[in-house]
């Protein structure tokens, strides 16, 4: 673990006092310019991390806050999500004078290196956390660094850090019962990838609402979100005896390979399959029929987490810096809404 | 315009001689370890951009090259295109430790404005600038800049910094003599933004290709690249009294859109209708019929620039830093290739 360097640790490389290392930090009169400048030398090299009021030193501040994500090329392009929360966390940021430096990694151990890396070189003045896991490892070792940090997902039990997160409870239910109401009795979903927090919640609250309804079947198949696996999960639920009436998708991208597959079958949508994306994007809307689906406002997403960030490092220099309780807070922002379309009609025997 | 700050600026200011800057700043023997520190405080307060010798020192280099898109929210994230070509711009950084800093601009000046501080505040060692217009202004400002910079896209005629680009030109005339060969008499084009360079290109392209074929029409219409615009002129096209039996999009949202509107218009694809898109991603693989397109490996472009970029800001140590020549390359990427599927086939009478 990287200790945080202190005023006390520049004033003892400097070979000057404490006092003579805030002042130099702080802009502030007391020391010589040669002393100053020797300081902040030093400082900047030992990768200090200034205090609000040594911030409008340009020298010493990253006025930049990092992403990393672990997706593929591949699969980080074709997902509308990401760009479209970038664009948000980015509209914020641009406002506050901030940059965002984005890095995909390949593995766990390259992302936390990457976090230690751009605390210890004060490339970033703080982190988003995206597709948090059940018993996400990062959380404590960000925690640990000290690199300030707001989970983009939640809620997140015992967190040291803001989350900022929608409910997928309410919306999962509300699928299910629209789906119910319409007469479909075999319901199947693709879900997402199993380890994220989101999927498991998602998986719980479709099985609790089930219970409470008369369902013949309610099936859930997780996938990596690709279309490639969106596509053959429902070719294979298609293919059975028992197909499903309604199939539920945990992004836009599946469900439009899902789309594809019933055409492919020559089902007719919705007579014969009802279809309901997550995560509405301009996709659903792009493809014959429109598609069902979950729609939630991922640009304001975004900028909501780049607000909780730049305020948790203090970049708002007109309020204090946040005590502890400003540190881990939870933010629920708007559940997201079932915008009904062509996709979806009523069950038919 | 902002001058370039040079070593004797930085002697004047701390009131040593040039020699001493330059020692100071390639980390050599010959001066006091204070006047050391004295001098890189005032070269980064300065703004002062480091040679590569410098560079070691990690306190006076960005280690971090930008992108500025002037894009909308809506528009970014549904296009695989930008989020494709970053993972592969990544993919070369990280290799190199290098960051890649994004910026969503709303307009031009915005855009030029972020050049500037990026470059007078050394946030970034170099750029690379996207969706390059014909009579691109930003051209010669990010030249007189001084700001190494790889222009994503070309060729440009009399460029001052390097160009990486596909040929567009072998790509539209195989589409058209495909379609011609299929029997196609009818075929339009939904094209890009009409300022883009690769949009004029294309145009020029096909116009010259059509020329030597016999078609009855060949159509262009521009678009704003969304798959809202890709729809409503999909729709005119196909409403009209003679409507053409091949449409070419120039990308591949507005190609998916176009498919949604031909099964809105219930058109049998490709028997009344063949689609072709421009940049096949996965989405193109996801409809039923699959769509024919001109396939291009996006990450690997991106990766291309990064190497141009980064061998451009010298980051490679092992080589000498680049000459005039090396500065002004146009680098041209494999072309792309079509690939024929299911939404192309004959044309029937």
């Amino acid at each position: 673990m990287t200790r945080r360097i202190t005023i006390a640790d520049i004033a003892t490389a400097a070979g000057v006092s404490k006092g003579a290392v805030s002042y130099a930090l702080n802009g502030r009169p007391g020391v010589s310019e040669t002393t100053r400048a020797k300081i902040l030398a030093i400082a900047a090299e030992m990768g200090f991390v200034p205090n609000r009021a040594a911030r409008s030193l340009s020298v010493s501040t990253a006025q930049t806050v990092g992403i990393a994500l672990r997706r593929t090329a591949r699969t980080i392009g074709v997902e509308p999500y990401f760009m479209e929360l970038i664009s948000g966390i980015e509209s914020t940021l641009s406002a506050g004078s901030f940059g965002l430096t984005l890095q995909i990694v390949g593995t766990l151990e390259e992302e936390l290196e990457v976090y230690r890396r751009w605390w210890a070189e004060r490339r970033v003045d703080g982190v988003f956390l995206c597709d948090i896991g059940t018993g996400d490892q990062r959380l404590d070792f960000i925690a640990d660094l000290g690199l300030p940090a707001v989970a983009v997902g939640g809620p997140i039990d015992g967190a040291r850090f803001p989350a900022v997160w929608h409910d997928d409870v309410a919306p999962c239910r509300d699928i299910l019962e629209y789906l119910y109401t319409l007469g479909h009795r075999r319901v199947a979903r693709v879900a997402g990838i199993p380890g994220l927090l989101h999927t498991a919640i998602r998986d719980r609250a479709y099985t609790e609402t089930a219970a409470g309804l008369h369902f013949t079947s309610v099936a859930t198949v997780h996938s990596d979100y690709t279309g490639e696996q969106g596509a053959q999960i429902t070719r294979r639920l298609l293919s059975s005896s028992k197909r499903p009436t309604a199939i539920v998708y945990d992004n836009d991208v599946m469900a439009v390979a899902g789309l594809g597959v019933a055409h492919e079958l020559g089902l007719a949508i919705p007579e014969q399959l009802s279809i309901v994306a997550w995560d509405d994007s301009p996709l659903c809307r792009l493809t014959h029929p429109a598609l069902t689906s979950l729609t939630r406002d991922i640009p304001a997403y975004g900028s909501t987490c780049a607000d909780a960030l730049l305020t948790l490092i203090g970049a708002d220099k007109d309020t204090d810096p946040p005590g502890t309780e400003a540190r881990t807070f939870s933010l629920q922002c708007m559940p997201g809404q079932l915008s009904p379309r062509g996709s979806t009609g009523p069950a038919q025997a």
